[in-house]
């Protein structure tokens, strides 16, 4: 059927914010409004090349470009022999907590499968994704399971990889908080804690258990007092400067819950809706001075589609 | 109103299953088919005595147990000077992990309080009986709060006590297996870690999140990957002698998942209905001649109703 094949296919894939509080290292929720693009090109010798990326500062190198390696995998799964040529538009910011480096090795699977007229389901681009963003950022999947899928996504195992999908209740709104600074998945990383108390560590699970319950049912004062990281949060948060009073001033101006998205530096907030533009101000406004450059604010809601063809 | 107040009430009050696998410390379910019953009847001399026990080895002194101490509460509370004599008959087992001094403290509780003419509400009445329950066998929650509201309670914080109600799909049965040994709370409390690693952490939270959510759906491959305590099972089971064999037995026969009950030693299994009676077999089987003594098992639906006057 090579005659029904297309030449080009363009993915997007949803920004994620991973975390959630609680939900550290094992929950991810996708979001509307920003996002990757990834477009495969048909291309005479095989193999996958990245003809041009919008943001210079990711490698364009195969083996370090998480669209590449995701395209790759799915070539190989396919045992297909075709050349691919991808463009990587990136909507997300690099090192911003937002899952951009997972939504691009999703968009490239799933551009790269539909090139080849979608061999491969679901699960098996996931899979793709995740080893790609592995190689890049390490095996997290809690950003590429919800920007493939949609929605709200628990992953309860690693190896082998088991999720469950949650339906964020329409009532819950995200406003993104991005201060003017970078910092890297690595340091954030290297302050994470090596044990947790075990009381901490109980009421973390009692925490995202009530999460989880609270983002399904639209429950405010359930987010509310569910949404406290007491694995990653604590230590981190020298890290991230004016936090710690954005996210008071956003609890004060109506947000349900506050945490870091991913590694930072970006704050998400949990929020109703007619509080949004509030929280989103005032949020902004506390970084002033504090963050080596305005703050920009996304307000979102949960993308429920996931990745899909343009 | 005096004309009005009865002479005696009965309440009832449902046994509970506690920790449910990573549920650890902080959720409990209500259970058909075995609880307790308070009478309290109204005497001369003011405050509480304890006129009889059905187990004997429970104290009947008012400052040891917790149906007494939780019917002083409600007097205190409700600033009454009324003399209350309690008859109390234990359906539950001493020791056995299925909340009979949690039991026993609701129903002394509500039988006070319906002798009051209903003076309290629930909210207080929890606090009445928790405070019993603290001063017996330390202030833990997940098994008062089923006991008295029915189904399942995620307990998030002891100091303000909140917690959060969840309805557990109809499709979950559980199965009890009461070794023929006892185990006391204070022995299996001390073999709890001090702290925990960060991964198992994460993993604990990520299991009690699926759990609640695989209990409100109804879903037996999410409750059978969540049903993993990582925090207090590990370093308990050489107090349970066979336990892990009937654990294995129950899962070849049928169950979702397997933990021990409360403190244990009744192990706890979540089962479909169509396996109840062969997974009660298999693991009463696996428990032979390693339980000094023949096991007993017991079939339940969730109590939804909670505690009541009879």
């Amino acid at each position: 059927m090579v005659s029904g094949l297309m030449d080009h296919a363009t993915a997007y894939a949803p920004g994620s914010t991973s975390n959630v509080g609680p939900g550290f290292d094992c929950l991810g929720i996708a979001i509307t409004g920003l996002g990757d693009r990834v477009t495969a090109r048909r291309a005479e010798a095989p193999g996958v090349r990245v003809r041009s990326v919008s943001d210079t500062r990711i490698p364009s190198q195969v083996d370090r470009n998480t669209a590449a390696l995701a395209a790759g995998g799915v070539l190989r799964r396919a045992s297909s022999e075709m050349g691919i040529e991808l463009e990587i538009e990136k909507g997300l910011p690099l090192s911003g907590g937002l899952g951009g480096s997972a939504a691009s090795a999703v968009a490239g699977a799933v551009a790269a499968n539909a090139l080849l007229a979608d061999p491969l389901d679901k699960e098996v681009l996931l899979e793709c994704a995740l080893e790609a963003e592995s190689k890049v950022a390490g095996r997290h999947g809690d950003n590429v399971a919800p920007s493939l899928l949609g929605g709200a996504v628990l992953v309860q195992s690693l190896e082998p990889f088991r999720h469950t999908h949650l339906v964020v209740h329409p009532a819950v709104r995200l406003v993104f908080v991005m201060p003017g600074y970078e910092v890297a998945t690595s340091r954030a990383r290297a302050l994470l804690p090596v044990a947790v108390a075990r009381p901490e560590a109980v009421a973390q699970a009692a925490g995202l258990a009530g999460l989880v319950l609270g983002l399904e049912r639209g429950d405010g004062d359930l987010i509310a007092s569910s949404m406290i990281d007491r694995i990653a949060e604590p230590g981190r948060v020298p890290l991230y400067p004016g936090y710690a009073e954005a996210r008071e001033a956003a609890l004060a101006a109506g947000a349900w819950g506050v945490a870091v998205s991913g590694a930072g530096p970006t704050l998400v907030a949990l929020v109703p809706e007619d509080r949004t533009a509030a929280v989103a101000e005032a949020a902004a406004a506390a970084y002033d001075g504090l963050s080596g450059g305005p703050a920009r604010t996304h307000v979102a809601g949960v993308d429920d589609e996931g990745a899909r063809i343009l």
